[in-house]
């Protein structure tokens, strides 16, 4: 599959490789053409990896991940461009982090809205689904790394797109019983708000490698 | 021990019930002296427990758990009376719920700030600890209702009366373990917005009896 992925940071890379890994052509997008990391991270993954703009990217892939920073996340999508994304799932895994006032960073949106619901607002055509964003990237890309049982969370308004979403995510080593939909995209809220008490146990761990799993 | 329970829902019943249960001496308290739902409460379970105003209750108890609905925890601690409360651990349960716009809930405080350091911050001789609303009230006193291990989160400023409250949640089952101490009371943020993310996973469940895990 060809795959395009906005955002040069760790989240972006951290999947991007692991989507060429798994045999997928991938187009990492930022706001320049050359932008370092973006080229040396297609460099060091090799023939299937390549880097461009935000609009090569979403021109480029079949299915779209938004690895932007939440705070910048609409406008790197209408960079990416509106009819470029058209009736393309697009994965959000941004968490809308304001750092700008010191830690703790706080939510730039939350409660009554979300990144998540934003961007489906603002793409009315793009299949959104949010997923990964309840974890850290390491973890999403190798659930194996806790051991036991633990979960993952998509929403999205087109089912659709959230099955295709689970197929891949399943690729990455997630168990079908472990996806957990949430249901439509308003469900965002919950997941970018779960943030905080996020943060407050990475404050307590040795690392990121920690997950929720639900008990029932 | 001597208990007050502010509120006379099904969680301060719960919780009042389980710790007469326990041989402690409870009081539940409310607006008025002659609550119907607390004089209920009172008669069914014996002698150990009693009902009254907020200012009774919150006299009467060594601890008080403040089970009042969030929007109005306030108002009903300023009636408890900041006198009555002194000194004393106060177990903050509430989540600022709001379902004034109706379903679902939005919270009435996020993001920058909580209804535990609002508490807090109002009642600064008072010993705040967020316990226990991160999961229905069944599950409060009985975490062996889900099979497994499951966690409890508990926040406050002060060390003493996080160790007192850990205490009294072991003796509800809840094992040492289980119990993570986030940290202060700004922790609080985190537990509350959970809300949103436990509201949808009630939605996709027969029931109410599910908790998180943290798996690491």
């Amino acid at each position: 599959m060809k795959i395009g992925i906005l955002g040069t940071g760790i989240v972006g890379a951290t999947l991007g490789s692991k989507l060429v890994q798994l045999g997928h052509e991938v187009k990492m997008g930022s706001r320049t053409a050359n932008n370092e990391d973006a080229m040396k991270w297609a460099k060091s993954n090799g023939a299937k990896a390549s880097n461009g703009t935000f609009s090569d990217a979403a021109a480029f892939g079949d299915i779209v991940f938004n690895c932007t920073a939440g705070v910048v996340s609409l406008a790197a999508l209408k960079l990416a461009g509106s009819g470029n994304l058209k009736g393309k799932v697009l994965v959000d895994v941004a968490n809308p982090l304001d750092f700008s006032k010191g830690m703790p960073p706080t939510l730039t949106v939350c409660n009554t809205d979300s990144i998540g619901e934003q961007i489906q607002r603002t793409f009315p055509n793009v299949k959104v689904v949010k997923a990964l964003n309840t974890m850290n990237c390491k973890v999403m890309v190798n659930p194996s790394l806790i051991p036991g049982d633990h979960n993952l969370f998509v929403a999205g308004n087109d089912a659709q797109a959230k099955a295709q979403v689970r197929d891949l995510l399943e690729s990455f080593g997630w168990k079908e019983g472990a996806i957990i939909d949430l249901g439509d995209i308003t469900a965002s809220r919950g997941t970018e708000m779960f943030f905080p008490l996020w943060l407050r146990l990475y404050g307590l761990f040795p690392n990121q490698n920690f997950n929720l799993r639900i008990a029932k």
